[in-house]
């Protein structure tokens, strides 16, 4: 029996036999990435869901004027891809990079959707993936429209609670959608609201 | 045969035989709201994709300050519906309403997971329904952290064509994420660029 975290996954969320997988996994290529090696980048056809077995990766888009955006950070035990180049068959509007030496697997769209015509355990796994994705995206909207850099930054400990040490300061603003400043501000006073109670 | 737009819909993208879609139809309710009328409030269960038949739907939350912020219009064609909700048969943090006198099919989660499992055409439509939306999904993300105002109004009046006369501008420019004066400002600029051409 393998140790991969991928298993452990998969066993707990699809619940499916440990033969179908194994299937799985023996049909995924395991890959290692350095400290800022693209998995993918703008203009780039995605043909993968790259699960991070090990590390930490960035997806993030280049706007007119060269600023970087980042829409999701993924660290372990985490999905990445961009859904919208590997479904609709469309060059990426995205970048993907490992921002830490990290070991990912490489799954195929094709090899979820053929397991998922044929086993309904996958059938509702691939349909959880996709909800979940959804349910990610909406907040990140509702946080974008409405939320306090506070209010923001607070979310993002609650959903990627080991990045603050992990991710630089410059990189969590981008995430965050404020200035490095803004950022640097709310974690002081945050400090200092703790530092009280 | 009947005339529904959804008829069509499904015909244009399912592609599945007339048969199932007849049974489909004869699963899903069909209604009538007045101007105004909520099809869903925050806090309750969403059960349904609403189907526009007729009429138009706006979606949003509103914030700790009383604030709204729309996240998506759904004219004649559109599904709408809070996936989150349904799915995690959690309580919805959105509201929909009919901004006009509007008709929709009431189409139930459960019937489309039913017929997915038992005919591909199905599974396929469900997952390009969950893939358009992530599309759609991820675009707003990426506008509302690096667009300009023009640019949003551009890519507004590309995906909601009709709808710049249909909706007050007050609601278009919180789907924007602007003010009412900037976004004035910018249907001002784009006129008089119009007018020299």
């Amino acid at each position: 029996m393998n140790n991969f975290r991928l298993t452990t996954y998969l066993t707990s969320n699809i619940g499916a036999d440990k033969s179908i997988i194994d299937q799985l996994l023996s049909h995924c290529a395991i890959r290692q990435y350095k400290k800022g090696d693209f998995l993918l980048r703008q203009g780039e056809k995605c043909e993968y869901s790259f699960f991070v077995e090990n590390g930490l990766l960035r997806q993030f888009s280049i706007d007119d004027k060269g600023k970087e955006h980042i829409i999701q950070f993924a660290p372990e035990n985490w999905f990445m891809s961009d859904r919208e180049s590997v479904y609709f068959n469309q060059p990426s509007t995205y970048f993907i990079q490992a921002l830490e030496y990290t070991t990912v697997f490489l799954v195929a769209e094709t090899l979820l959707l053929e397991l998922a015509k044929t086993d309904a355990a996958f059938l509702a796994f691939n349909n959880k993936l996709l909800h979940n994705h959804i349910r990610h995206l909406q907040r990140r909207i509702t946080q974008l429209q409405s939320a306090t850099a506070e209010e923001r930054y607070l979310y993002f400990t609650k959903i990627y609670p080991d990045l603050t040490l992990r991710v630089p300061q410059i990189l969590i603003a981008s995430y965050l959608g404020i200035t490095p400043e803004s950022l640097s501000r709310v974690r002081k006073e945050l400090a200092g609201k703790n530092h009280k109670k």
